[in-house]
């Protein structure tokens, strides 16, 4: 195993500034926007009970957990989703607590997923969770949310799509199905396989599929759902369509409507979801940037009291993975000024240093003989735009300054230099 | 188990957004000192293979480690710190990173620990790593980055305690001592038990335990130095106590000297620090708050090329509880105005609420059919000074603003409020 040393787990990965720089500023921006709309940061615990983290969960999502057996003999595993750490802790401090609840977070979650190469298992995202209200509003604020959140990372040309799970939940009620069929049926809706789909509905069912061989035509504008309301007919997905138009409606009183697509065969992988889902994509990429969906008996199998709840979370590395197919250029992780000098000079250096952070400039100090060609290499990689040199010691105040844009020297007082800093 | 839903795992929490908002706040602060000195963010998996993880690492802290074996039949472990992860994530690329490199993170570390209750388990850590420069001045700026990162922090009242790991080394290789022996010996350092230290000293070799015997003196400011030159006469710790000596005079050139404290007892629990070490601690707390040193042979372990290095982490639990403490009051987490509206209004009140917060003003949008006591409370909980009513329809363009710091009522053209808005 010792070739192992200089390895990360199959599909872990370590990120040099180059990337995680990138990381923290999606990071930032999406939380600019949570911010606004007045959600507070909420941290759970990495590691779970595994009875606990699995409350809700579809079985295809607890193949992918990473489990394992404590000291003291638990079984604990490391969260796959944030959703279902946060509501246990909200579970646990219901009398404590006044909604509803705006909570934020950043997190790493697990999932040891399939095989093939490439594919992480320690994902990064931010999200979050509206708790305790119910009504279409806060469906469309997280919708909403999203957006903003999107936009504001810098991603263009994106499109959220909308389903909801009370529509196809009320037309498979109708089939009377048992509960492996229903699984089943729901297995070709995630894997969007919808041949598959009406191939297992004629063989189980002739009779009743109507609607569901119209599913793939469910798809686009708001028309859709005037298409959809006309083919079902019963309470549950009656009740889903009126829902879907009341949050379109606030959706486009925001003037968010042009991001907006619906896909009533949309099914999520978590067996939570009540009401209204959605998923985010760009054209250019393979795979959703963020998902989520109104869970509203989730906190109740925690606490035994129900708790209507909306969240989303965003794929931080695909939303960067986004930006770059999109050529997007992030601003660069800026060095104002490389400090050099010798130990004749430290004080003096050392004080300038100090003085120039204090003024919100970021500077890297070197102790080193002189400047030599490898040490301005060394500033043009870090993007400084100059040298300030202490060495050899200055001549009455004296110092270097190695203009690394145009590749020239001047000597200036420090008098001067500083004058110079308070004009920036 | 069942009853377990509700828990987490020994040792691991939730933070509502009273706690969670202070973590991120100190983190930011900290962050915001290490940009400054041109340190950019890295990211490495939370999961590692046990072999890698546990190069240099000592005994006790691998004790502590959380292990399981994965699908394919690995060993892996949860990241007790972050100096070994991103040793090896560097080893592995050294070919295409020029140095030094100035790394910073902030990552959850586990260490299963003691089974004393209160002790977390999953800790918060921000740091950072020095990487290529083995000088003085290295070792200063990592100090000096500690101390202005508790000063930002707003620690106050705080010492770094500082020693050396070829001090000691150099005291302990005269004593002849076989493995076993040596690391009883460092066991009674890192516990701080000088008065068993002694005990055992003598027992072993009873005559040369003449600086063992000295080292509870050899606490203090700069003088210790002197005194600890005296003491020894070889010359790994004679060359150790120059290298502290300079480090003393970058540091006080740099204008820290206040915060500084020699303990040449200071040994850390990790088994790879060559050289300087140091630990953060205030009067009030009873543990470290932040710690760390020089290691100039654990790179080399995992590429087989030395590259010296240096780094510290800060433990953010720690410093909240080091503020609170002190007394330290936390900017509230701001929320401006809760906007509340209806069925009817939705449009103009959604669009007063995006207009708000593109200014930067964070809004809480609610839909009720009116304002009552509920609501009003709802908005003092969140720290709101306004909420801004739209609901009864507004007449002619009028909303009305509850003012929850003065308890009154106003009602006002939506002109006039914007107009207002401005002004701020």
């Amino acid at each position: 195993m010792k070739n192992n040393i200089l390895k990360s787990p199959d599909g872990m990965r370590s990120y040099l500034p180059d990337l995680a720089f990138k990381f923290k500023e999606i990071e930032q921006r999406i939380f600019d926007v949570f911010k606004l709309w007045g959600y507070q940061p909420v941290i759970t615990p990495t590691l779970e009970y595994f009875d606990s983290l699995t409350v809700g969960m579809g079985s295809r999502l607890k193949k992918e957990l990473y489990k394992f057996i404590d000291y003291e003999g638990n079984i604990l595993a490391l969260r796959p989703e944030m959703t279902a750490p946060i509501a246990r802790t909200l579970a646990g401090r219901l009398d404590d607590l006044t909604f509803p609840q705006r909570l934020s977070y950043s997190a790493s979650v697990f999932r040891h997923g399939q095989p093939q190469s490439g594919k992480n298992r320690e994902i990064y995202q931010v999200g979050i969770e509206l708790i305790g209200e119910k009504n279409a509003l806060a469906d469309a604020e997280a919708i909403i949310i999203a957006i903003e959140s999107l936009i504001n990372a810098g991603v263009k040309r994106f499109k959220i799509d909308i389903g909801h799970a009370g529509f196809l939940d009320g037309i498979i009620n109708q089939l009377n199905l048992n509960n492996r069929e229903k699984n089943k049926l729901k297995a070709f809706l995630v894997q969007r396989d919808l041949v598959g789909l009406r191939n297992y509905i004629n063989n189980l069912n002739p009779d009743t599929n109507r609607v569901l061989d119209q599913l793939p035509l469910l798809r686009g504008d708001k028309d859709v759902l005037n298409l959809a309301g006309e083919l079902v007919d019963n309470r549950k997905s009656i009740t889903a369509i009126e829902n879907l138009k009341q949050i379109y409606s606030y959706l486009s009183d925001y003037g968010v409507e042009e991001y907006i697509n619906f896909d009533l065969s949309l099914i999520r992988g978590l067996d939570y979801y009540t009401g209204v889902v959605f998923e985010g994509f760009t054209e250019k990429l393979g795979y959703t940037i963020c998902g989520g969906g109104r869970y509203d008996n989730l906190i109740g199998q925690y606490s035994g009291v129900d708790l209507p709840a909306i969240g989303f979370a965003i794929g931080v590395e695909r939303v960067r993975l986004a930006l770059e197919k999109q050529g997007y250029c992030f601003p660069l992780c800026r060095v104002d000024a490389v400090i050099v000098f010798n130990a004749e000079t430290s004080k003096l250096a050392l004080k300038t240093a100090r003085n120039l952070r204090e003024k919100g400039l970021v500077i890297i100090s070197l102790e080193r003989k002189e400047v030599d060609r490898k040490l301005l290499s060394f500033g043009k990689s870090k993007g400084a735009s100059k040298v300030i040199s202490f060495c050899p010691p200055p001549e009455e105040d004296k110092l270097e300054i190695y203009d690394l844009t145009s590749n020239s020297r001047e000597t200036i007082s420090i008098k001067d230099w500083e004058e110079r800093l308070w004009q920036r």
